[in-house]
């Protein structure tokens, strides 16, 4: 194989397929890129849960194909000059980068060893733009469950019913609750993606409006086809909760109040909240005023903020990290609140039904 | 005590006085701030090898002091809204922080019990500009040792001769040394400041060239004045090394080299550079090309380096890191290295006598 890139084009490559390159395997070859020369230059990685399969603009004077470990061929490659890089690789899996007067000499590693990402087949498609899967991304994945044993919670449901795309995560103590309307109708898809994938992803778009996603779903794989870039992940296996029975309409209070004067109040709130002692914020609601309070062996805090109310006046327990992750997520001014009772879920959701936070309150026994 | 500040103001003192915040202490006490409202109001902290004592501009409603839990008192202060935020402490030490609608009480601790700061007698002072202090702070600093049993090795020499303020910093394997002329001439000063001490300086400098720092040297203690800030430290007892005597005028080989190219290829031989390995990067210097190469278990690197050679050809070997070092802090175009023989030290200074870097080479047995 012998082929050229300009070092940007190349790094730009090199920092996407990094992200399937996993950090500690029993397989050694998955900590290479294979790189293959065919009609186009590409660069491939696989953890075994997800692949990278990335395009590198260059020129090709043999074809051929060649495996090189990940971590030094970035490393080597971000300290090149911006100038066209040439890399060589013989019989013997031998490799030469050359660029400008410096010349480096690796072993690479026998590319037939790498594992090709699986096929996927009668795949059903949709298209989404970069920006509103990124906002989908977003607003949702800070309720996926880190290293719950359901590992349900460690994804999020995709769903698709007609042209609306529902995306939901949860652990035991919340639900994240995201809707978008898509410009086409599709089949019905119901599938759970794993929460590391989507991080990944978000981090690859670029998030442009006027970028496109094509996600192709499977039964047991999703694609991500962006410019250049294809991204291959594991979905998890298993019926997602019905969260459609969780959400109640019925409701006694309900509260709007100024979204960044609340988030700010329980992030200083947050600020006397010890690890492991678990006090939670008291929000006291009565007609037009919210006073929020937290008492934690650090001292104590306290604000009063100004709401609109209806129905009954509430006291009710929260941890104010659940509001604080809802509420740094939300774009709007104004957010709605809405109480049942003390011990029940509270919902913070927007009426054109485009999102729905419900937090699950703390017992304060009062 | 009563006071009122400016968030941004009271923030811009926390950030200074955290320096000298102990993140271990066996004296509780060590882990506050002291607040004393007198004439002014200022912040105090000592972790017992450095005090920092900074003034924040504000009213005195009521004079007095009260000690506070640094940690949880920063965190609160950068939370609060952009406002003036009012301070009050009574007899019992309870803290009352107010500012816009949130109200924090805290409990404080007593005042008297945080340990003074020494007081310096028979102090030498000199002046420098604030950019010079932390000019020869940055380009030294690199060379301390982290962690020797020579206590010595863990700080810098500063010496003052006349208008020379010479530093010096060295570890095993190589030595720093920076000269400057000062605007005035002062009795002689020889003494160890803790590498601890300096790295907090040049964090809390702003670098200006017409901001000036009076740096005050006792038996025992410096002390670095700054506008509106105190910075006291411990000095390390020992006579320093004599590194004149180690500082030879004889070469037998002297390169001129372009410094960004020369480091550039260094840094990148230097990804092939395994912790443990520990390979040298080799020179091999004939009339006008530096040829640079290093061989480890990952591959090899060579480049070739066009240079102005006068006196005998050499292979000689370093440690690459030492070399990156050096080279990262020198501002000229060119550098200048000299060489004696393959087993003793090179040199890399300019001609204004500004600048030492003295590294010993490794034995590559050829």
């Amino acid at each position: 194989m012998k082929i050229s890139c300009v070092k940007a084009e190349l790094l730009a490559g090199i920092n996407i397929a990094l992200r399937a390159v996993p950090s500690k395997t029993t397989l050694p070859i998955l900590e290479s890129f294979l790189i293959v020369a065919d009609e186009i230059i590409t660069i491939t990685t696989n953890d075994k849960d997800m692949g990278i399969e990335t395009a590198v603009s260059g020129n090709i004077m043999e074809q051929g194909k060649i495996a090189v470990d990940a971590r030094v061929f970035s490393e080597i490659v971000r300290k090149l000059p911006d100038d066209e890089v040439v890399i060589e690789s013989d019989s013997n899996q031998k490799i030469r980068i050359t660029c400008e007067e410096s010349v480096f000499n690796l072993n690479g590693k026998n590319p037939d060893e790498f594992p090709e990402l699986p096929r996927t087949e009668n795949e059903k498609k949709i298209i989404v733009s970069q920006f509103i899967l990124r906002e989908l991304i977003r607003q949702t994945i800070f309720s996926i469950s880190q290293n719950d044993n359901n590992s349900m919670m460690r994804g999020e449901l995709f769903e698709v019913e007609g042209n609306i795309l529902k995306v939901v995560s949860l652990d035991s103590h919340r639900i994240s609750i995201r809707k978008e309307e898509l410009a086409n109708s599709y089949d019905h898809i119901k599938v759970i993606v794993p929460g590391k994938t989507l991080n990944e992803i978000s981090k690859i778009i670029n998030g442009d409006k006027d970028s496109i996603v094509e996600i192709a779903f499977d039964k047991n794989f999703v694609k991500f086809n962006l410019e250049g870039t294809m991204v291959l992940s594991r979905l998890i296996e298993g019926e997602f909760f019905n969260v459609e029975q969780m959400i109640s309409s019925d409701y006694e209070t309900e509260v709007t109040i100024n979204k960044n004067d609340f988030l700010n109040s329980i992030d200083r709130a947050f600020t006397l909240a010890k690890e492991g002692e678990k006090k939670p914020i008291i929000l006291e609601i009565t007609e037009n005023r919210l006073a929020l309070g937290i008492s934690t062996s650090l001292g104590s805090m306290n604000a009063d903020l100004p709401i609109t109310k209806t129905g009954k006046d509430m006291v009710i327990g929260f941890n104010p990290k659940f509001f604080i992750d809802a509420l740094r997520v939300i774009d709007n001014e104004e957010v709605n609140i809405y109480f049942v009772n003390s011990t029940a879920p509270c919902f913070i959701r927007d009426n054109e039904g485009r999102y729905v936070y419900i937090i699950l309150p703390v017992n304060i026994n009062r």
